[in-house]
């Protein structure tokens, strides 16, 4: 069972993490297997081409881990990113996006997460194998000794 | 010589990039190593911890590879990451961050670029080894066909 | 329907990629969604900690996707890694690992493999799902110009 | 001062890591600022092309950055490998590669280190600003608890 709501989360975020405001983070889900993580578009995230600025899809894939970190151990808010790798795979839709965040691993000092980045117009989140992603991310969130 | 200047770098983000003007960003110096990126700080940059946020520092990475990218083919704004590592190393300070991006690889198709970020207050731009970076990455972008 | 046979791949592996060899490497089986790649075990892959050296499990990662990707585009012996990434999970035991190469990408010009290595006593190929992987890759190769 | 010598090292490879021996390692130098260590050439080097194997550049800066936290705190054999990011710049020449290892952040619990890679007969080790490095990586050490 998740140890912080996705009302915990959105009040961390709006006291403490304005920057996930700014990338209109909102958690969408947590259940059994990960947690689910929405970034709202807005016309801020535009790049040239059309398609959105890399910063914001990091950053949604960095804070889905962040998500997914908290629901396990609680609202530890010293939990840091120590490394994070992002493949950029096609071009997303002028949208919302949606981040698929899963463990590869819980450990007491590190923790390693997988998240897929989808357009959210393109998937759907009962059926996530039904749509490609457009970014493809692993992150190690260190966690501070109890 | 470079085929942009900061004020063309700062033109394109005035009207192109948004999310550059929302993380702070001028581009401060393009010399035959590389380029200067700054983030220039704001209080929405904090997270928990009284340090900056990851997507800030990922932000910054990213689009100073995108001006050494910039200084060298032109304004290609279609040059597009392909995939970005980042290790975070040391707690930044709440203050302006500076970014060295340099060449490893100036390929036809691919470049790949070095950025060691700083918190800019430890460091000379005419010294970067005088100081320890808060972060590190490398960068990997995907120049158009011509 | 893969363009090359996992015999093909053998005869590669024997004719022209030594290291494959020495590695133990054995193309198991491509299937629709990707392909099985074994380490088959011997006692020069350890290190201190009585497990398995993380070079022989980047090599199989890095040869899972050159599989992969000869099987979708053919025995084109000159694509080659760009990047590769690998996070060491838990600790395999002393025995083969076998590694799930699945694609995230497949352009023209790059590919991009997913790929979870495991111990091979621990899971079944055919429910990857029910074991955990000892480690978890991604890998981007170059194809060259036809 | 560094707490392993050459042959402190020489001799761990010796009897416990078989796969360095395979890889013709030898670690060529400690000095204040990192290691330079080195891939003896032979033939089961090679890979379709000509040129080096990605495996054996990977084992390569994997072993760097060992022989690296190992000069700084001892033959703690049991320090891990817990990520490893690289990149593949240019293609080696058949003979030697020469890796350089130096730290970018020594913590209690994490090390990471990054390391250039150079064919041997295109760099001096006393002037390695001199050649293009023909990959670069990053690698993060786990250190055990005392």
């Amino acid at each position: 069972m998740s140890k912080i709501t996705p009302q915990d989360f959105h009040n961390l975020a709006s006291e403490r993490l304005p920057f996930a405001q700014i990338m209109g983070l909102q958690l969408q889900s947590i259940d059994a297997g990960g947690v689910w993580m929405r970034a709202v578009y807005s016309e801020k995230f535009l790049r040239p081409g059309g398609t959105i600025a890399g910063p914001v899809m990091m950053g949604l894939a960095d804070a889905a881990v962040y998500a997914l970190v908290l629901s396990r151990i609680g609202p530890v808010e010293l939990a840091v990113t120590t490394s994070l790798n992002i493949n950029f795979l096609r071009k997303p839709l002028p949208g919302d996006i949606l981040a698929r965040a899963t463990p590869l691993k819980f450990g007491k000092r590190l923790v390693v997460g997988d998240v897929a980045l989808y357009s959210a117009e393109q998937i759907s989140m009962s059926e996530p194998e039904s749509a490609d992603p457009v970014a493809h991310a692993t992150a190690t969130y260190s966690i501070p000794p109890a």
